[in-house]
């Protein structure tokens, strides 16, 4: 139990760094009246975006709480979970909140201090962005901590092995609740983005030939602002998410991996918590390196971000051995390396998605060469390389799962699939999943630095601040893209395996739900009988035929793949008409106020801030409920066999789409910039024109449908998870 | 035994009659000596492209037969294989070299027939399509009854149920001939012809400023010839596959769910091929019924040709009851339901395309209307439309395994995945796909009828026939765009549930693999054993434990969905690289060769030809190798899990994936025509000029990647079953 207390005090540590760093950053200087005003249009449209959404999402929190009240009555849920559900929601929305305050305070004393130093601009940019990165780790060690005590207080029985399983499996039900946050703020703030952001292009930069950021552009302002709804906020909930999905889902299947070892079942459960509290110590270490000279190319800025994310990965690998081995681990070196599997794989996928999507590398030209015949060979190119360029995130996935899976087990090929076995592999995969996030405090950090240097650039480009002003916040911007496709893969690989570990636990919920229900007993149709208590996963699959040739399985499998792309479609079409909408506004203004375009009046920016705010909620509730719906109904008509199988599918197609569209993306941004920096013909060229219809399809891809695929992912085992116990109650076939 | 003779007799018949119309049409005269002279630079095309694929075809037989050779002695396949692969692929290739032979003489007529008569210039382009169809079914017959009366007689078994399950599993593996032919038709013919057309469209439509079939744009012929190398011999070969497919596995699972009822055993094993028999008597009659009046508009025409699928389906579904009745099957109700679950499947997955890529219909409008802020709304919402538009199909689909399931296990809802309902359920969902498949010879005819009709207005254009002939051409070929989408949708379909009735064979060939190998028994590993020849499906699916909690089979998920993408993404590229160089071509013939542009010289269409042979021999390499040699590794590495769940994930994504391609393309297609029409500013406004570059990204999308994908989850499957042996013998994992 002492070790445990490593958690909330890294909580602790986590949520004072963040509040240092914010202070530090708000001594700073915002530069001139000017840069004042701006960052005050984007901070005021930041926060009434968050307002409106919060208000949506606080309706749809108050139903479904009401509806896990109606349940737990029923003895279908255990009584915690309404209480525990609006704390995971709460907590993750104040993340998103800090996260987003901070970013808006933060670029324009970003851009100022450019003025002066590259490293100064990095500094402030950077560690603004750990803000956001620290609270989203404290706040979800507060919130895993607060409730472990809260339930091992209150949760009473005799049998030790058993009161912990009911522990873990009740936590489980908690991420539910950062689950529905991000849900919304993913969707809501990816759409808010790229309606802005297309509609901002569409008009201004084609139509009206004026330069990205002008301040004639009365989308611009809503633009900047989706920055930071998207890239900070949305990204944050998102991560938040697998953070706290990871280590309750780890925790519950220690719990049944370990029970007849009551010695080591507490430790297990503890594990993926502390090698997260020690991510956490070192993700602010990581943080503290980050720093470059005067001077610094693009080369020397990505070393110092690598520098501080390199060193947190290599000692938090180093510690996790000296950690499982401390708790007492039998096989402390195999699940040392299931811890690290996950965290190479991460880096790994980074690794990829740059070359895919960097124009460094070959993909990324060769898309921006295919402008020569138009855009028509740019999208098909760039949508062939981001199609080819899923199979590194995917070999790397499957070779952390077999790999963490292996090392658990201690390679025992010979019983790969044994009962016990079994529930030791899902363990490690479960750990490999928390090792892969273990960095997330500086990982996170790399993310939202990117919107803060865009806005940043944004607020120079506005303000007109001198050229080397603006070659400074240039530079710091193109190492954001680069952060934001990285970490964009590192979302997404680190969705799937917490996926992963949430569909193996999910076995866990239905058997509790069965318990609960007053199931003691699995009959099999041959006659066998299992005590329940004692059944193993593989009981569970044999009990409720989940194999590939249950009928049941295969239609949940297809109803999951299409879920994938039926959401995207959603989402893809809700930018399209949300867009639209913004183009007709600018165009408006550009029509009946007079002297906008020569700069001569101010166009009415929060008219467009409140039309994309608005597109945003109302279109992203169609996506967002379907997500919720159809795993209860698909629970209720195909029950157990179908959900595995839609979770399966949902997961196998929706982690290849969401790279897909998250590279092609990617690369049609990067090939455009390619062309701008003065290749095949350079600005104002047809092949520049052709690459920026390339990067208008790709904001979407990148930003809305892509990111909003992890959440898919994610949700969808969730609220299959809180429903278990329904499921188990009843179900059609 | 003597029911079994309507098969090879409704061969022979099918036969006959394309040997009929195949005379009847050419008596008809092909016209001017300039329309024959472009018939004649097609046909030459079409042959000597023919030619080409065959050369390299032909190896990739020889070292695959070799191959299986080599496993047939060391007694990891049966003898007979090899021979009975090369038939598969033998006859599978001829019947592509008739339909295309057939589709490339009957073009010049069709429009010559047209200077007279719409109706006359119908029952050329149709019944010529009609060959393709005809000759199709007729030789798919032929191979499966010459070869089970050949594998009956010479295989010796004294337990006559058992021999029926060698001789069903044995002719199970020919499928494997089919299959490959149709990579290479598919693949290659997807990649020729979009190469031509986007090749041809690029500088012509976009550069030159000529319309769409000019003669003096140098790639037209190639277009031409594209169209009838990838949409008559290419979907021939698709459904030649689909065909075989799903009655080699439905025998064999029929083999096996009435192996206990020696009296009904052969019966299930024929009432597959029965149900083809009666469908292609009535596929022949509903050709006859396909007649219009002068003057028809489109709805007329398209009632002409609905009216003969929809009286052979109907009296299809009338004549199953019997057939099953008189076959003496318990249940002949419920089977004959679910062979109509499967034709009913078929028929509303074609509605549901027409709705989603028709411009009677608003999504597809709604795409023309984006077409206002430019091309990059465009493609994004048509992206959107055609993922949105995956769950009509997925939603048929999955209603159709579950009907056809339950209704085969006469509704036991109760005991629904028992070992017994299991065989008859998974026959039940074979039946359907032969249900669905039985109106083939129908359906295919009006498939092929589109690039015939499509060559006849080429025709017509490029000989400057009179305005009302060219009127009368536009219409047949619209009624082809209608038919070539909702064909698209037909072949995905079967393709799903042929693929998914190969998924279940599967598990036969691993039983056969054993016994082969002189494994008796399966010992699990609690300790229990049951005897191979005995064991149930569930039996072997607990004996790997092919369930969702065992990583292999979740590996093998992540794995079969990223294979979708990848082959997906490399024919993309591969189509961008191709008409890349056709693009160039066409610029250096414009530009070398004086006179072209103003119609004074003859532009070098041979040239173009090549170079579309060229790169699609060369392109369709690598996705084809990759898509044999993914599953023979993947059983090597994870074995018989990871086979299964790399099946499932690659039926499950590439299903989903292959109708959004498909889907998206057919609506950009249609969008473009909608705004032709004189919509939106029509032909020449930027609408227009934003709509083309969506039709050339659908190009590749609806011709070349998404019908690869039917033959990928088909062939996947295949390779598989032959593969079965090597798997249980040899596994890493």
């Amino acid at each position: 139990m002492n070790y445990f207390y490593l958690v909330p005090i890294a909580s602790l540590f986590a949520l004072g760094f963040a509040f240092y760093f914010f202070k530090k950053m708000m001594k700073e200087s915002e530069g001139t009246e000017q840069m004042k005003t701006i960052a005050k249009y984007v901070r005021e449209g930041a926060m009434s975006y968050l307002k409106q959404q919060y208000k949506v999402v606080a309706i749809v929190f108050i139903i479904l709480a009401m509806i896990f009240a109606v349940m737990a009555y029923f003895g279908l849920q255990n009584n915690w979970v309404p209480f525990a559900f609006l704390t995971g929601g709460f907590f993750s929305g104040l993340a998103g909140f800090f996260g987003m305050k901070t970013a808006t305070y933060a670029s324009a004393r970003t851009a100022n201090a450019a003025k002066n130093s590259l490293n100064k601009g990095l500094q402030i940019a950077f560690r603004s962005g750990a803000v956001m990165g620290l609270v989203v780790v404290g706040l979800a060690l507060f919130d895993i901590s607060a409730w472990y005590l809260i339930l091992d207080h209150f949760i009473e029985n005799a049998d030790s092995g058993h009161k912990l399983i009911m522990i873990t499996t009740t936590m489980l039900t908690f991420g539910m609740g950062a689950s529905t946050q991000a849900l919304f703020a993913r969707v809501g703030g990816g759409i808010y983005t790229k309606a802005a952001d297309v509609g901002a292009d569409l008009v201004g930069k084609v139509e009206a030939g004026i330069p990205e950021d002008d301040p004639r552009n009365p989308a611009t302002i809503a633009d900047n602002v989706g920055d930071n709804v998207g890239d900070v906020a949305g990204m944050g909930a998102d991560l938040y998410e697998s953070y706290c999905g990871s280590i309750l889902a780890t925790a519950a299947l220690g719990a049944s991996a370990f029970v007849l070892n009551p010695a080591m079942q507490l430790k297990a459960v503890f594990a993926p918590m502390i090698i997260a509290a020690i991510g956490v110590f070192l993700s602010i270490l990581g943080i503290f390196l980050v720093r470059t000279g005067e001077n610094a190319d693009m080369k020397k800025l990505m070393a110092a971000l690598n520098r501080g994310v390199n060193v947190s990965a290599i000692l938090i690998a180093l510690l996790t051995f000296v950690a499982l081995y401390l708790l007492g681990f039998e096989n402390w070196k195999g699940l040392s390396f299931s811890v690290i599997s996950g965290l190479l794989a991460g880096i790994v996928i980074g690794q990829g998605t740059e070359y895919f999507t960097s124009h460094s590398f070959r993909p990324t030209q060769l898309i921006a060469e295919s402008g020569k015949t138009g855009p028509a060979t740019v999208i098909i190119s760039g949508m062939g390389a981001g199609m080819i360029s899923t199979f590194i995130p995917v070999i790397t996935i499957a070779l952390a799962i077999l790999s963490s899976y292996l090392c658990a087990i201690g390679f025992d090929v010979e019983h790969m699939i044994s009962g016990e076995n079994l529930s030791m592999g899902l363990y490690g995969i479960g750990i490999a999943a928390v090792g892969m996030l273990s960095t997330l405090g500086i990982t996170l950090a790399t993310d939202a630095y990117g919107p803060i240097a865009d806005n940043a650039g944004g607020n120079a480009e506005m303000c007109g601040l001198g050229e080397d002003v603006r070659k400074r916040t240039d530079a710091l911007d193109a190492l954001g893209n680069t952060t934001a496709a990285t970490g964009k893969g590192f979302a997404i690989g680190s969705a799937a395996l917490t996926a992963l570990a949430l569909l193996a636990s999910y076995i866990e919920e239905i058997k509790i739900g069965m318990l609960r229900l007053g199931q003691t007993v699995l009959e099999f149709v041959d006659g066998g009988t299992v005590e329940i208590a004692k059944a193993s996963f593989i009981d569970f699959m044999n009990y409720y035929q989940v194999t590939l040739m249950n009928p049941k399985v295969l239609v949940g499998i297809f109803i999951g793949s299409m879920m994938a792309f039926l959401f995207c479609g959603l989402t893809m079409n809700a930018v399209g008409r949300a867009a639209q909408k913004m183009v007709e506004e600018v165009r408006r203004q550009f029509r009946e106020i007079a002297g906008i375009l020569e700069g001569a009046s101010t166009p009415d920016y929060a008219k467009c801030v409140e039309i994309s705010t608005k597109g945003a909620q109302r279109e992203m509730l169609l996506p967002s409920l379907l997500a919720i719906a159809i795993p209860i109904v698909t629970g209720i008509i195909l029950g157990v066999p179908g959900v595995m199988g839609l979770l399966a599918g949902g997961l196998g197609s929706g982690f290849v789409l969401a790279v897909f569209m998250a590279n092609s993306g990617g690369a049609w941004d990067n090939a455009k910039k390619y062309v701008e920096e003065g290749n095949l013909g350079g600005k104002g060229s047809d092949v520049h024109k052709a690459t920026v219809v390339g990067d208008t399809v790709g904001d979407p891809f990148k930003d809305t449908s892509g990111p909003s695929l992890n959440i898919l992912i994610k949700l969808m085992s969730m609220i299959s998870i809180v429903m278990a116990g329904l499921t188990v109650a009843w179900s059609l076939l």
